[in-house]
């Protein structure tokens, strides 16, 4: 057991390093060709005068931009940095690193080539209008750290719009949750419960955990049994202040109107009491969620506590205060809720089908086959969930996300699952084994010890 | 010599190639990590915890994004899609095999990482404020490929922005009047004339002749002594439809106002008459420009018909009808003049000291390197300028770009040419060698011999 100040101290070494390993290496993607060049003659064919065949061929089928172009296999990650991680509204420059590092992720787990792009946007307009400027050039919009209730309207307009012809994700709502959801079908698997009979406590109601309702619901779990408390308090008919805003935060009134059917009232204690499941994305704890709290919780509870960089409540605390099962958001614990198990087993699947959305019951296949890994490896208590080392995850997922498109008919393209995961992984091992070659030759160099 | 039905056969050649191998790599960049990833463990650093400290050193110091990211590398090849090379508007899908060609060239010869973002824009004002937007992302803006006179509005409202705090470049505009200066001034040396001595004929009067007119007075030409010719005839105070679109177009307004000092009117035969130099990017030929308006120049004309993918006229009819040195835009023929002489290395320089903008100096150093690296290694009327084998010239232009940015105050970086140069070769060496690694080692494929 270690304590908060020993925990801070840990994570202090990787903020060191970030700190003198950043400028060591100046960025952490860069592009590089991917069509061989045999010599300068070949630009002809790239370049002028050749391009030119190509470019008439896409003016007259503009679908075979798919085909001509890395357009199959390039997202945008687009963020205005008014929420990066939980150090607020930093600003775009500042959110740079954290879209560099997701980009890092997308190619090196999914294969999937991510620019990031982080806009001087001064409202949710600039966002929608610049994604839509910018969508003929990618596969895919990858939304993050943007502030609410700015990225439930960025997301919403974007995916209602019929002129968007590419998935866009906000990766801190649908991706989260998916992730979640994983962990929590293995959960429940393991202490025996239904989803459709399960009392749910949501401490916070911000990007994640509105995201995370809606797959509830989708998965089977009552809406009516799922309590929600914001930092005013529970959810209820008798929140007044929601009501009358009820436009602005849809998801927060139906939570009061038809969530919470016991018409609870009061705090996070008074939700989680009889709750077999409490989920925070709320303020840093430790003690934002108690152990009394949690004491009072049904038999066998879950508790994840999400929030970053310090759990609500520590695992050892909630432990003791009768929890069965704990995940929570950091590698340093057991069961890591972890966004990056997501996107780009997800984002893979999107584009090798050419998906024009990312549906709900996508994230859901996600999820189940995400639960799938590790159950096929053995779960328990402490090991709900795969880590990033377990790298058949991702094209698992890509597989289970592109047949569900197919299914749904959002795919542009249609294959067999066997073909779907041959690619998928064919793709994401040549990825792997690049990053590698140019470190073995010293393409990247080394991280340097002594700095 | 050749004939026009024989060079359009001959331009099939790529034109089939491209079509072939373009759905084979199905793209041309890519994204590969720029750090070393030792394990996964890793990512505490280039992602959270461990990159939240970078973020707020660059909250702290906008300026540290060049330190921490890749910004200071990146640049983003913005086009609309509205004039890609002679195909004309064909949107923002269309464009986009271009882009990722100009992205593929900007790294091999430039080191430089591009990110083509090709959008779906209706005016101006749409590309403009994508530009203000996304610039926290990147170190510089390569505009490319717009109608006029929308190309004028964007460069010039960008760069007049006190706002925007990285280079914009149109390529079509300073990117190929560059190459021209650098062709004109080792022509001149051949021909023995001095650049304020010299009657100059410009055929047509888009974004490159726009641009290369203020080049050629920057360089000492004399206004009065340019006769430009539009698809109306030549530019005189007698042009009244200009004369009422002066606030639409004030490059052509000049020229009718203080060009053309003689006050010729006609056309393009008429304003070649006793001319030292005729420039065209006008309408491809090979009929544009006759061979009895050449044979009227002055004695050791210097004809540039650049006009693609058929020059105005066949170099050997212009060198049949008295022409001393013959330049186009073409690879097949002597004296290429070459865009991509100019954009990676001038960006290289710009981006390696960190420029605010690139002035029309470091232009004219760009084009004064570019011909000195011809002439160092001799020049005659069929060699008058590198060609893209010629590797020295882009690390070369990137230091006299880098030396004039520091002269004017306008580089964030100050350093040595010593250093400069040993900064620009390196990279650009690093990544020609990394594309090399990668086709060596199959990580890209060969080009297919039997497709």
């Amino acid at each position: 057991m270690i304590n908060k100040e020993e925990l801070l101290m840990r994570a202090a070494k990787p903020s060191d390093d970030a700190l003198k390993y950043h400028p060591f290496f100046k960025g952490k993607i860069q592009m590089v060709s991917k069509c061989a060049i045999r010599d300068m003659n070949d630009f002809a064919i790239w370049y002028t005068p050749g391009v030119a065949a190509v470019c008439n061929a896409i003016a007259a089928d503009p679908e075979l931009s798919y085909e001509h172009t890395n357009r199959a296999n390039m997202v945008a990650i687009v963020s205005d940095g008014t929420r990066v991680l939980g150090l607020g509204n930093i600003g775009p420059r500042a959110g740079m690193p954290v879209m560099e590092g997701k980009a890092l992720l997308f190619k090196y787990l999914g294969g999937v080539d991510a620019v990031p792009i982080c806009l001087d946007a001064r409202n949710a307009d600039e966002i929608v209008n610049t994604v839509r400027l910018i969508q003929p050039s990618f596969g895919g919009i990858n939304l993050e750290d943007l502030e609410q209730p700015k990225c439930f309207t960025v997301l919403d307009t974007l995916r209602a719009d019929p002129a968007i012809e590419i998935p866009v994700w906000h990766d801190d709502q649908q991706g989260t949750a998916t992730v979640l959801m994983a962990g929590l079908i293995n959960a429940l698997k393991l202490v025996g419960k239904r989803m459709d009979n399960i009392r749910v406590a949501m401490i916070g109601l911000g990007a994640a955990n509105v995201a995370t309702v809606r797959l509830l619901v989708a998965s089977g779990a009552r809406l009516g049994q799922i309590i929600a408390v914001d930092s005013k308090g529970i959810l209820s008919r008798n929140r007044k202040d929601i009501e009358l805003a009820q436009d602005k935060y849809p998801d927060k009134w139906l939570l009061c109107s038809e969530g919470n059917e016991d018409g609870l009232d009061g705090d996070a204690g008074d939700a989680m009491r009889g709750a077999d499941v409490v989920i925070g994305f709320s303020k840093p704890g430790p003690d934002t969620i108690r152990k009394e709290w949690v004491a009072n919780m049904a038999k066998d509870a879950i508790v994840f506590p999400c929030a970053n960089p310090v759990p609500e409540i520590w695992p050892w605390d909630a432990k003791e205060a009768g929890a069965r099962i704990v995940g929570t958001g950091r590698s340093d614990f057991p069961n890591q809720l972890n966004n990056s198990l997501g996107f780009p087993g997800i984002f893979r699947g999107a584009l090798d089908v050419r998906a024009r959305t990312i549906t709900d019951e996508m994230c859901l296949a996600a999820a189940a086959e995400i639960a799938k890994c590790a159950e096929d490896r053995g779960i328990d208590d402490d090991n709900i969930i795969p880590t990033m080392d377990e790298l058949d995850v991702f094209p698992r997922e890509a597989v289970a996300v592109g047949m569900k498109a197919i299914e749904q008919g959002v795919a542009r393209l249609t294959m067999t699952r066997e073909e779907l995961f041959e690619k998928a992984e064919r793709t994401i091992r040549a990825s792997h084994e690049m990053a590698q070659l140019l470190m073995r030759e010293g393409a990247i160099a080394p991280m340097p010890a002594d700095l």
